[in-house]
């Protein structure tokens, strides 16, 4: 079930070639209200297609991936005249993929649907492995299917129409995929700028496709999240606990932060238990700390944050949290245990490597 | 994507035996208040799983196969405490497994469902072919998903729990697949006695079973409804005609009723223009003249009716209506049309075959 993945930066010729070659079916375009504002233009302007197809806007943000805006979406659809063998084409972050993707897998039993990921976490995250959905009565994506876009374009045009802080988060992952795949890949991402907004787009594109190929490949290694695919949990696990801790003591992180800082504690675990080279960890922890600054933690929040851990993965033993953990880079190792002293000693290093001991 | 189908009025012990054989994961029933009341005291007696789930009641009819009463289901499988592993069994007619199948498709991207229809035409109809979905917005089935359920398990013994008239509902889809079919399977047919509540469960198992083959085999050959899968919608052009003339005459008939007097209407078509049998339509009419009644027309319903046919299916050309006729039973054509005069020729033998001329 290998995905359509087209990697450029003419992304309005890339879309009308698409839609032609799915025959020139009816299209609607879904769009969130920024990118609606400085994508949309452009994009207008560059494609027949969407310069003729219906806009849905929607309102931005994870608190709108609702049932609500779902609702409106499905009646705006109905308004648009949209049948079974029209295409959507969802034009913004994660979350106008998301619930477009749930939209259209429902609407009449389903319809085609193209991704158009305009941020940097889009692209890298959610423009593969085919999950769609909203959140539902405070849970997130409790609610979606697993359907995949009949392909997806992705491009590094638009990041400069975001703050920078997402163009950050979406790099997070990067990082992460880099570290589960090979030095070279590492190595590229750890010598790219990110000053913004000077940051060189057209040398982003391969990197990011590398970075998605290398999900790409996880995913369809293990479809159905059976086991191999938790290796790209890793990072996570204290990544959420220093997420869940900031949003406890009103001051949240963005995700990507979390998980940037997340790669340090669990790179730092790697050391300690599987001999991960402490040199690449000084690098790593050192281009983290330049780019994403530090997240402040003291010894006294350990305890919360290894009860956070162990919430966060259902583990089955009280003694123990479940990680992903790395011998090297390239080489990954699921369902790795560490005791709350061996997390407590990591944090004491990441503290250690961020300059707050 | 062949899906199991269990023939059995043991329907108990087959749902146990099932659920063992998924190793017993976590469970939760959907019923409506009619199943609740009526199957459901027997069902928690003949089956342990039955008996040890959580039950969600739904409000009975296809009103409420709605947005509303999906999102009620979606939050008491919440708290149900159901997860991706858990299973839900579907119990009752189309509506409970309509809505309760793309519940399941949806719920946490995917969980698996089992459908124990309770009602004829849930039997014959929704138990195969995939389709879940919900009315929205005036327009019926207008969300949903193809999603095949892990199992069918198809009974008779409940049947008598309902009034006659969903008997014979399911009755005339099982009539149309007997012309479809064959001679052996439509002469069973038409020489078993529907009188209620009298009528021999137990001989119409294996007819039931039949019936239920023959759309099987039709939708796998056809899976994603291109073509073949049209002979399904035979009898329903002029049978739709008449369920929307009655029900713009404020005296709204059963959707089953429509189909067997439609089912006569097209079978005149097909003697008119592909030879079918005299003597087979004769015995057609009469065995639902007997069972059904009469729907009664006058030649100045034509044009509406003509108009509603029109509308019914999206004719290519104003001049001809698109029907599925056949030469022979067991010998359909699909893509075969007629004109307005034609059909009003054929409409004036049908109220001569019922006596209304």
């Amino acid at each position: 079930m290998e995905q359509k993945l087209i990697f450029t930066n003419l992304v309005g010729t890339a879309i009308d070639d698409l839609v032609s070659s799915m025959g020139n079916p009816h299209t609607v375009v879904i769009s969130d209200v920024n990118t609606s504002n400085f994508v949309m233009p452009y994009l207008k302007n560059d494609s027949k297609v969407v310069a003729n197809s219906t806009e849905i806007v929607m309102k931005a943000g994870d608190s709108n991936k609702s049932l609500d805006e779902l609702t409106i979406i499905w009646k705006k659809l109905i308004s648009a005249g949209a049948t079974r063998s029209s295409v959507i084409i969802n034009i913004g972050g994660g979350v106008v993929s998301d619930i477009g993707g749930f939209a259209a897998s429902t609407f009449k039993r389903g319809m085609k649907f193209i991704n158009v990921p305009t941020t940097l976490l889009g692209a890298v995250d959610a423009s593969v492995g085919g999950k769609t959905g909203i959140n539902f009565n405070g849970f997130k994506n409790q609610l979606g299917t697993f359907s995949e876009p009949e392909a997806a374009i992705i491009s590094t045009c638009y990041l400069n129409t975001l703050p920078q802080q997402e163009l950050l988060s979406g790099y997070a992952e990067m990082l992460k995929h880099g570290l589960l795949e090979n030095d070279e890949i590492f190595g590229k991402l750890l010598s790219y700028s990110l000053v913004y907004p000077l940051f060189d787009s057209e040398r982003l594109l391969p990197m990011l496709e590398d970075s998605v190929m290398v999900k790409q490949k996880v995913v369809l290694s293990d479809p159905t999240e059976k086991g191999f695919r938790k290796v790209l949990n890793f990072g996570h696990t204290i990544g959420h606990a220093f997420e869940s801790f900031a949003m406890a003591h009103q001051s949240p992180i963005a995700h990507g932060y979390a998980v940037a800082w997340g790669l340090i504690g669990e790179l730092v675990l790697s050391h300690m238990l599987l001999d991960f080279p402490s040199e690449k960890l000084h690098k790593f922890a050192q281009y983290v700390k330049t780019n994403y600054g530090a997240f402040a933690i003291s010894c006294d929040d350990y305890p919360s944050l290894i009860e956070a851990m162990r919430q966060d993965k259902k583990n089955e033993s009280v003694d123990k949290i479940n990680f992903t953990l790395l011998h090297n880079v390239g080489e990954p190792e699921i369902n790795q245990t560490a005791t709350p002293e061996q997390i407590g000693a990591a944090l004491d290093i990441y503290r250690d490597l961020m300059g707050l001991a």
